[in-house]
């Protein structure tokens, strides 16, 4: 089967090159790059060296000779090559933002600034956490290419952190916030220069941007909408921080989740034990979700270059409300690793096949 | 005149000697070590070539010789030192937990494992954050030696940052509670090696830990109920995170305040530009509260070496939650720049002496 | 197979667990720890967890049940255990220096301070330098077990460097001396956390340490003296310049080595080039050694959790000095990779096996 | 006494801002910026919050007010303003390259590829390194105006590391060379960012660039000749090789000098010992050179932030080759700190004024 991933010389894209090359289901890649077109990848990325050795072609050299095409465009620009993909019946796997609000045109109109090109795309994309959609994905694409709306970074960490308090009953329905307050490495960037992420701007200093006004926003809530709805329960809104940590990758989310009366027992360390097997329990069938044992916190540390999301849990001492604190490397789980993960799913593969790596310490 | 330092051979030690070797006002400095007595400190820190030459006492000399004793000892040891010095009629600035609490042994115990070994010291003992006692700690030392608790690093963030709010009556007095999530860089765990804080363990890595049982929580616990106490406003309960980020010098407290119903309006930018007023205006005379412009976000590399604390401002966008989020360098303004301070107000000093650094971007 | 791992719980140790937890030829894994037997390696290592775990067993179990055994512990402990697996009729792979000077029991005492405990052991050991006596170990492994004593970090980049220059004959026979200037990552200095390695003492700055002094400098020696004989050159001294950067993996050689005359046509950009293919073509069939494409400099992080050996080359402008960096990860090629290529080799299995990761930029 | 600063806003600018604000004998400061100009400093730099604030004017117009000049343009488009500054009678310091050549104009062209366009301006222009110069200067400015061109970050290190082997006839006058093995911070490649300096692509990786074509190549050389020609003694070529650290500031060279038949007494300590008191008595009056007592190694991280240059000492085994290890700040010594440095000198203060940083470890 060939790979194809267009913007495969930005940081997400070089990503899946890695993941893609050692991949036993992936026989050829083809790779794209409007500005690189012309260029080998091993040349703009010489630590391919001896491994991965492609040209960079043009978008639709990659389109007509894939069996699923991956994107790793910016935001806005990928429309119409989901479209020549489904059109030549092959999925599309679409890492940007584009496909992750399906039918609610609005709040991608308010958020990114522009309307949809081709709305009807929208209707049948599916938001590729696969934790939460796997079986739709499976379904939709037993009969049909599909369009994935792979998750952003934060969305996803936020996410798998919410998920499980969601759906056992365990968030307060009154009056209350889940708050996100997310910690991330500089690779969520992107590879292009700028000063935020210029080594002296942001080494050995930690920040906090985009109070309020970060583009993870109204994606965090979809999704916090869309558990709630599953499950029959009332939504909640979220206020997510996102902060820049001198690293470079990796993400982590300390969430706070107002606990249902009753259920933190008053802070009772039996309680919070429960809740602990309560999430374990959820994810128990999950290939990438690690519910740490007591006493593990979470660390972006021990997730590098894997696929994982880990998960630490905590109750505050009154037992009012849980801090789940969740880790993953945002290149791989909070990019191409679950686009990895999409593929194998659409494509009937192991669903680890790719992402076997065992996370190294450092 | 002398300054006395014991413990000198610490981290927060060897700041305050870094600091108080160019303080005007000092003529000489007494240090000592109970474990390196008989060395000089420029063998232990050899940075300190050409600039600081001294021996390194007993604990007993430093009190004999010196004119006001600073102790950087370990939480637990330095009671009879401050018995020591207040007998000689010299003030004491413990950077310890040590008297931090004040009459409250109860708590102390319970956090830190052991009972006030002079319960008679921790009734007169003043809570060094200036921005909140500067009056009484001149007073007081107007007419006696003063015993001073020397803030926590997280909790002089966390209080500066929640002060305010406090005083000006926008904290909602409901069924709230205010989320402190923090991250401190890693000179905040001390000069002797341990595990958690070997380079390869934590460097490119951002981690949580002591979820819900930092010392610290009761430290802040009780700023908070002390501030509502002094502007006659209901306490509010908090939850504390810690995290460690892979760099040297550092805090930033991300702190989420529920705002009193109405005071948002829904959200509106004017209503959140107000109360970035109230805050520059509640701190328009303290020397080292940097309340930032619109825009300017708060980072610890801004305050490097500084005994400044930053502070940016924002509203989420239904107007519900207050996050202010500050900075200090961990170092000086959460240890040896605000034990410098205390000495500035005790002696009558500029309360800028010493501490006039220009903080340097990188 | 099964591999059996003594201080698996070491750095190098644990390392050997994440590639060899991988290897196609590897049905099982036994590990060994002296000082956490009976833990989890997956609760010593929570990064581990879910695609690793094993109990940790005393070392005489790891002999008794494995068909290789790989020491991962200090110099000077382990030769009773390579001992024990001849014995027993495995083939032993050590990590430390142990086993790295043969029948020099001189050099080694000197340098480590202690006497063979059992000199006969060594008159058969293999230094494991594929790219060296790839051949040696062939033949010897092919009628009996082996004992083979794993290159240390330093010396592996430094010799890759200068094999070529010796074997083309290069160096300058005259009363010359080459010189490696290299520096290291902090993992190099182990799992035990020590001041040095402690991160406020060594991030964010680069220093030099034990010049003139590291036992990487008899090894290194000893390597050149070995290619040289081998190619019927004459001997070259060198001055060895370890210095510690402020990262966790990787070591870089820059490595300056006197020309002979004539060789460097006076600096012309074409004899460079020339030298350039000499080494390129010398290391043509080797599966682990990079040359890198002119322009391309040789930088640690390309190589980060992979077995290569990047090399750039350049001359000086007088064309009297080549100068060759070296880069590879200390971890890897510079230990427990190193290792398992030494095992691929010993089994006849494809010497890229569990060695294929692609490295990532980052 | 007003000090100007054209190019205020790039990161050497920045510096001596930061210097020169705290400085006693400058009563106000005049900013220039070509590209910034009518923004205030802090506003660029929020870190000089409260404690320093000036417009960003035009040139001409920092020239018309200043006392004296400091010049932190990019190479190549200072001389207008350095002849401007004369003509108004101001001396002139210039922290690029144009003036460290002096009359070698060809030396000049062929590096930066450009001629003169003032060739009488570097008739009498004096190159500013204080170590060698300090005379020079002095006497130059009793009687008119000057211009310095302030020395490179790399140079500095080196040639103070060379100076008291070369005054003191240590180094070998046969067919020898002097090797300059550098490591520098990231701070060194300047405020605009570029690829090479994206945290990403730097953090966490050691590399070697510019072998064999750095601009500070032919610095260095001149210096040694210079020095050589002041002492007596014969010129050595030198190979210099940079490295780039994952680290904000600071610069390490290591430089190998062969010694003169003889001194090195077959790599004897007394005679390493004694080569290092002639260090220390060389420099013995040098308010910013350290020689470092026997087994403290040279560490960028000792002189963060200070004047200092740090040198520790070494010799092979064989007594053949002294290693000098030299530190400095690459910002301070290397760049800002060497300026005020001139300055004092130039207006005869006390050379340590607004120098007198005591350097923090961390």
């Amino acid at each position: 089967m060939v790979a194809g991933i267009i913007g495969a010389a930005g940081y997400a894209g070089s990503e899946l090159v890695r993941l893609l090359s050692r991949h036993s289901g992936v026989t050829s890649l083809l790779l794209g790059s409007v500005s690189l077109e012309g260029e080998q990848i091993e040349d703009v990325y010489p630590n391919f060296l001896n491994r991965v050795s492609f040209p960079l072609k043009k978008p639709d050299d990659i389109i007509a000779g894939s069996d699923i095409v991956f994107s790793a465009l910016p935001h806005g620009v990928g429309e119409a090559y989901a479209k020549a993909s489904l059109d030549k019946g092959v999925s599309f796997i679409d890492l940007s933002a584009d496909f992750r609000f399906d039918a609610d045109e609005e709040t991608f109109r308010t958020w990114y600034g522009k309307p949809y090109t081709f709305p009807d795309l929208h209707t049948n994309s599916i938001y590729g956490l696969p934790e939460l959609n796997r079986q739709r994905i499976k379904t939709a694409a037993a009969s049909a290419p599909v369009i994935i709306g792979n998750p952003g970074c934060y969305p996803t960490a936020a996410s798998l952190g919410i998920l499980p308090a969601l759906a056992e009953g365990l968030v307060s329905g009154g009056n209350s916030t889940i708050i996100v307050d997310a910690a991330s490495g500089i690779t969520g960037g992107g590879r292009e220069p700028q000063r935020s992420f210029h080594f002296p701007e942001c080494s050995d200093s930690f920040s906090v941007y985009k109070v309020g006004s970060h583009r993870h926003t109204p994606e965090i809530n979809r999704n916090i909408t869309t558990m709630a709805d599953r499950f029959g329960k009332p939504s909640v809104p979220v206020i997510f921080t996102p902060h820049l940590a001198p690293m470079n990758r990796g993400i982590l989310c300390t969430i706070y989740i107002p606990l249902e009366k009753g259920i933190g027992a008053n802070g009772s360390t039996s309680a919070m034990l429960e809740i602990r097997e309560l999430y374990a329990a959820f994810y128990k069938d999950e290939p990438f979700v690690r519910v740490l044992p007591q006493g593990v916190m979470a660390a972006t540390g021990r997730v590098r270059q894997s696929n994982f999301c880990d998960i630490s849990i905590n109750m505050d001492h009154r037992g009012e409300m849980l801090s789940v604190v969740t880790a993953i490397d945002n290149m791989v789980k909070g990019a191409a690793g679950q686009a990895v993960q999409n593929m194998n799913i659409i494509m009937n593969f192991d669903e680890r096949s790719g992402l076997d790596a065992v996370p190294a310490l450092f």
